[in-house]
């Protein structure tokens, strides 16, 4: 029997551990490994608010929902895919606590002033790379279409408290484009891990943790290898990925404290 | 009986394979195995003209002797320093390929044109950071005291040619200035590689291979484990140390080509 709460080309998933249910649709957005990874490595704090970006079917607020008490927004600028993320929040009965709004990061205003922290995962892409042969949902999300990269360091930067965390996962051919942006926006880089399919492979993905207005100083976690040889999952990787251990890594919380004006 | 090439405090040591002598002093300096990485990192041309800045006693003209057939020209500041590298290339019999010049890498000039490639080795640490109990040649080998990383940065550019390669090792905290500074300069980092004292521990040093006028897209290489649990020599550490993998990982030369002007 079909799920009343479900649209046609849209199905549930369970969202790794803790009970979370997921609506997905292959049409039109499925998460994938790096959000997961981003909603890990992310410092948010205990309580307070804490905003996510680029939010598509809200798969990083259901996750983050799991690591702290704090108020949770998601900004998502197609509508379909806001909708989907809505009633994801609905159905794991966290609409008292997670927020989806439709909405462009470029123009969207705090309702309650600056956020304690950001995640983001940013369409990868320029516009210019590649043809879009996939449909303008797959399109938004993998190419800068609806914003640039610079575009959305400059959101981050505009609504995230002074002393405030911005965690964001990329690619990394863009690593110096993405700590340039993060720098002329005040998101001084502090933490970045990278993350490699195998232990003798380039690194496919970045997460980077930047601090408004913090001292230059960068911290590099140690490398996350996805795939054993034999193209199982690592220990780690799983220990990541199903929340076992919750953090990527310590928190460097004394220098937060440090550092916070 | 004492080797007469060698003045009071000095030892001769050897070189890893190749059958390579260097002359060392504890008193003023010795190489480490930062040096030793990034000799085996670097692109060098098989032809032409290679520079090393900040070149100490030697060691990285040394080791690259063995992977190209190039002039190598090392550039030293402290006396003491240029004396002992000028003795280990004579005492190798590298005379007639290896050139060292007692200068200042700020005011450096090539005899005759850019260079094709530049290796360096730069002191990691502000002068502020610390104080100087050691001497001043380890004093000067660690801050930067005799010159600034924008310095380094500078005269790499104004030395390589167009479309030529410099490659640096340094201290991962520090990598958000690096690139910016390497970008300020228009040096486009291309590759980067992490060096991790273990699996499980942050980087403790970064290998970065910039092009001149490159367009901007870098490589992550896989990371660089130094140590086992037991805390033996990972076997690929082992295999870049001796020589036995020379290049740490495939040169990306058709990139090059494609983006040689």
């Amino acid at each position: 029997m079909p799920d009343a709460r479900l649209k046609p080309g849209e199905r549930l998933d369970d969202l790794l551990t803790y009970e979370l249910k997921i609506i997905q649709s292959p049409e039109v957005f499925s998460f994938s490994l790096d959000a997961v990874l981003l909603a890990r490595f992310a410092t948010v704090p205990p309580r307070g608010r804490v905003l996510d970006l680029c939010t598509g079917n809200g798969v990083i607020p259901l996750l983050l929902s799991t690591r702290t008490s704090a108020r949770i927004e998601g900004v998502e600028i197609q509508p379909r895919l806001a909708d989907m993320a809505e009633r994801s929040v609905a159905l794991n009965g966290l609409a008292d606590r997670i927020r989806i709004r439709l909405g462009d990061l470029k123009e969207y205003e705090s309702p309650d002033g600056p956020y304690d922290a950001i995640t983001v995962n940013p369409p990868y892409m320029p516009v210019k790379s590649g043809e879009h042969k996939e449909n303008l949902h797959h399109a938004m999300a993998r190419h800068e279409i609806g914003c640039t990269l610079e575009e959305v360091t400059a959101a981050c930067s505009r609504l995230v408290k002074r002393g405030g965390r911005v965690s964001m996962v990329h690619r990394p051919s863009r690593l110096v484009e993405i700590t340039e942006a993060m720098r002329r926006n005040r998101l001084e880089p502090k933490r970045m891990r990278f993350i490699h399919s195998h232990a003798d492979s380039e690194a496919n993905m970045v997460l980077i943790e930047a601090l408004k207005e913090g001292k230059p100083e960068v911290r590099l976690l140690p490398p996350l290898i996805v795939y054993h040889k034999d193209r199982e999952y690592t220990q780690e990787l799983l220990d990541v990925f199903y929340g076992r251990k919750d953090r990527l890594i310590d928190n460097g919380n004394k220098e937060t404290e440090a550092e916070t004006p």
